[in-house]
């Protein structure tokens, strides 16, 4: 009981330091466009111009005068998008056939060469600017009004405003005019804002679905495979196989290491696989994208990882069973905890080396860039290959360690130190790669916490039901039947949680947005911060075409050839 | 499925056509100072003049500075109400005494006699007086402060001041300066108010065990009662019962009813178990206070009237099972149900016929006002006897007949016909009673229908997973399974009208508000309506003690008496 809710209390600082830090670091990004603006989608048509945007210009200035400043339609940008991709990849040829001709000049081609390469380049740089007096045409006012999306991103006069815009209920019937902070610019998906909204749920549900079947059939092709890639088979089915038989003790270190390597193979993919799916949820920023599948791994690796590992079988006889007997769950997890310490065990050991070493090494990434410049990018000036943290693939497997170590707590406390050494190796490994190796591409200001809360909270759910069982196991009902108000205490306790910090996650208090709006009237900023935001959500098919930066950087190289 | 189709349109519909309803009849009643005032709790001590007051004015003239218009903080009234009774008892006390004077006068009484009453009397009001100083001296501003409650009603300039500030999260710890639209002045229980708010969870929790224990354990006495009424036993232990059996005939009717007279004023005593329970869960309001006891009953009714009467056994030995074998609930549960028939046709029949004409005739209250005007108000002058209607008590057991109607629909339509007959009787009762009969003490706009609407689809949920159960009875596993999807449909379809539906019938949308402000200013009533929220949130102990009207309606009969 002590121990708990030391842990609770514990959970509770930490949430709440991480509050405060929340709302430091928003303060420190005043700057930010997303302070001053609201997301607003399933605008319905104005019935006078039969138009959206005028419809949003009416609504919020009459239902928001005291601080609604401008707003930003969005538009159906496919063909827009398909022509600037056209753009690109006529200015890359330009580019080509321009290194091409640079480098024939230096070993004194003939004219004529020169002329018909001149000739080509001219072409196509007309189809360019064709191209380019299409792009404005469509990105005209008029053209642009047949595909506008019932979404709009609208700033207001200060951040008070929009904290007060994005919580209240715009009209009586809830699914029209939704208000929802912004996120900031560079975290936006533009693509799945044009998703209808009435049909995200069907997505979402679509995509819970493949991940639960995901989950629970995830052991069917790894068995399958696992049990093709036996030694004897595959000498019959791939006789150059046969080579390894000639090293001596080669063999046998690839009939034990095989299946394990399979299954890390397949798990691997895993996190890949996620971010995948929840791509096609129609999530509005990649941080909330990232979020989810970071979600979808924690369950897939409690499911396939902890509990397969524990029980044997497949995952649906385990969740079979544990409906027509939910009583036996608790004994069954008991026992069979007991009995995996040591597979636990060398899973931490061979996960923290080999997961960490991996991380610094990052192979997957230094592999995929190699090939990519190998095979559809070579010629290109290289880029220094830069990727954000990928949280979605290492929160999971730290919560995962989390988890282990909350239920041997009980059953094996030997495990602990083990498990101290993993997250303290890991520790210095990510200050490491967040300092020196990945780059931001979004903020969300402590918006993972209270995902890491909530799967620390799993765990402590597991370790009490663990409890249970092994008390129930050594024939001690009393104390078994003690850990279920201690379990209780832990679902109202996360309830709590919830009631008290994760408002504060996901909305904007009225009192801090006033305050920082003070701050930047005291500052003289707030007229600058606020122009920025007007400018800052310009969809990137709105954009103009950059066709000086051809115009001048393809014009250079051609005065020196003349 | 196309007749669940068809069922779920109708409830769309229905609770469309309700949601205007409740708008329309909202924008009726633009002059309650409800519109105008949001109640606000948890409010924390102002740092600078350690009170709660000004910390109010400080807070909404600062973050709400376009809107806001005045507060009406509140006191724990305890004392006060106390010395408002005693004043209450004396004043009684003179009104005794001058009746009786009166009554004796008319005997020509002695010239003494007379004297002594009138200085009875004048010491009496002399009393009375030194208690009206008191309480004067106790609502002066300087003793109230120190008996200030967190709690305030604010009221706005606009509504649509007032919709804004109850939706928004005012500071960034979401437990402090809670907001909420705040109920009808007459609807208010002002001394749950009182209640800190962080125990209310507590309270509530408190309340649900104890339902769910009553609920669960209801069985008991009712049978340990049935066990001890019967005629045997009775015979012996109270031996007068024995002139039953002089009169012929009489005993096997008090033999085969007894049982079900007893089960029965168990369960008419039920809906006044579940009101007190509500009572102390510290709802803020009239009309939650009774929906959530409605809430309790049904519930109650669901478990105790039909599970119970359907399986056999207590109530907690089925839901042992259901939770032990939860794959065989539905096959028992239709098995129940096709052997039941007859028994919920007489239920219908004996419950319909019986209940309407004890609602005609309301012995309970008539019972409960002479037994109060012959017990402690004899003598004063008689009120006629007036009751808010008791939706606590009508709409579980209306919803309970839709159960089973719905459950029958599939297992024996013949019950069918009954049930539109006692549908019909009850609607020509309940019109009759409505208007006529009961008076309104507070108005929802139709905050009852989200439950009923809920009621409903608990019934279709039964009414599916007993189908489930009938099919697989008739071994037909492949209609058994194909009821799966539309029992997902149906909790799909419940989430909808949740998101669609649920939110207007607890906040006022940005939109209606200010078109309600926009009518008020066009026809010149803003002012008028505001000035009336400003003065409408007086507590009840705060108002002036009324010294007039003892002053002169007990000088009067003096004066004649002189």
């Amino acid at each position: 009981m002590k121990s708990n809710t030391e842990v609770q209390m514990l959970l509770e600082n930490e949430y709440d330091d991480i509050l405060l830090k929340r709302l430091h670091q928003l303060h420190n990004m005043r700057h930010q466009p997303n302070q001053f603006t609201v997301l607003v989608r399933e605008i319905p048509l104005c019935g006078e111009h039969k138009a959206r945007d005028c419809s949003v210009d009416h609504f919020f200035s009459k239902y928001h005068p005291h601080s609604y400043e401008s707003y930003q339609i969005l538009y159906d940008g496919e063909d827009l998008e398909k022509l600037f991709n056209q753009a690109k990849s006529i200015k890359s040829k330009i580019e080509k056939l321009r290194h091409h001709f640079i480098r024939k000049h230096n070993r004194n081609l003939l004219q004529s060469e020169a002329l018909n390469n001149d000739a080509q380049i001219e072409q196509l740089k007309e189809t360019l600017q064709e191209l380019f007096r299409r792009i404005q045409h469509t990105q005209s006012k008029m053209q642009l009004r047949a595909k506008e999306l019932p979404v709009a991103f609208v700033t207001f006069k200060s951040r008070w405003g929009a904290a007060l815009a994005a919580q209240s209920q715009q009209i009586s019937n809830p699914l029209l005019w939704i208000t929802e902070m912004a996120p900031e610019p560079r975290d936006v998906l533009w693509r799945n804002l044009a998703v209808p909204y009435r049909y995200l749920p069907l997505y979402k549900f679509g995509v819970y679905v493949a991940a639960s079947l995901l989950t629970v059939f995830f052991a069917v092709p790894v068995t399958a495979v696992q049990g093709i890639a036996k030694f004897e088979r595959l000498k019959k089915w791939f006789p150059p196989a046969m080579a390894v038989q000639l090293i001596p003790g080669l063999r046998s270190i690839v009939t034990g290491y095989l299946p394990s390597v399979i299954l890390n193979g397949f798990v691997y993919i895993i996190p890949f696989a996620m971010i995948g799916m929840a791509k096609l949820a129609g999530y509005i920023s990649r941080s909330r994208k990232d979020i989810k599948a970071c979600n979808m791994v924690f369950y897939f690796l409690v499911g396939n990882v902890f509990f397969l590992s524990l029980l044997s079988g497949s995952l649906l006889d385990q969740i079979g069973e544990s409906f027509s007997h939910p009583r036996d769950f608790p004994g069954r997890l008991a026992s069979a905890a007991s009995a995996q310490a040591d597979f636990f065990m060398t899973y931490i050991l061979t996960n923290g080396l080999s997961g960490f070493s991996l991380e610094i090494l990052q192979p997957g990434l230094l592999i995929w860039d190699s090939m990519k410049s190998c095979m559809w990018d070579r010629g290109k000036k290289k880029r220094p290959y830069l990727y954000s943290l990928p949280y979605y693939r290492i929160i999971p497997f730290v919560a995962l360690g989390i988890l282990i170590g909350m239920v041997y707590a009980v059953v094996a406390p030997l495990l602990l130190p083990f498990l101290v050494g993993y997250f303290c190796l890991g520790y210095i490994v990510f200050i490491n790669q967040i300092q020196d190796v990945y780059i931001t591409t979004y903020e969300t200001c402590g918006q993972y916490w209270p995902y890491i809360h909530h799967y620390i909270l799993v765990a402590i759910v597991i370790m009490q039901i663990t409890m249970i069982g092994l008390f129930g196991l050594k024939s001690k009902p009393a104390a078994s039947f003690s850990i279920i108000p201690l379990l209780i205490f832990t679902l109202l306790f996360n309830e709590y949680c919830k009631i008290r910090f994760l408002p504060t996650f996901y909305q904007c208090s009225v009192k801090d947005a006033r305050d920082r709006d003070d701050f930047d009237e005291k500052t003289d900023l707030m007229e600058a911060n606020l122009r920025n935001a007007i400018d800052a959500y310009c969809p990137p098919c709105l954009r103009p075409p950059d066709i000086e930066d051809v115009e001048s950087s393809s014009l250079e190289p051609l005065l020196t050839s003349t």
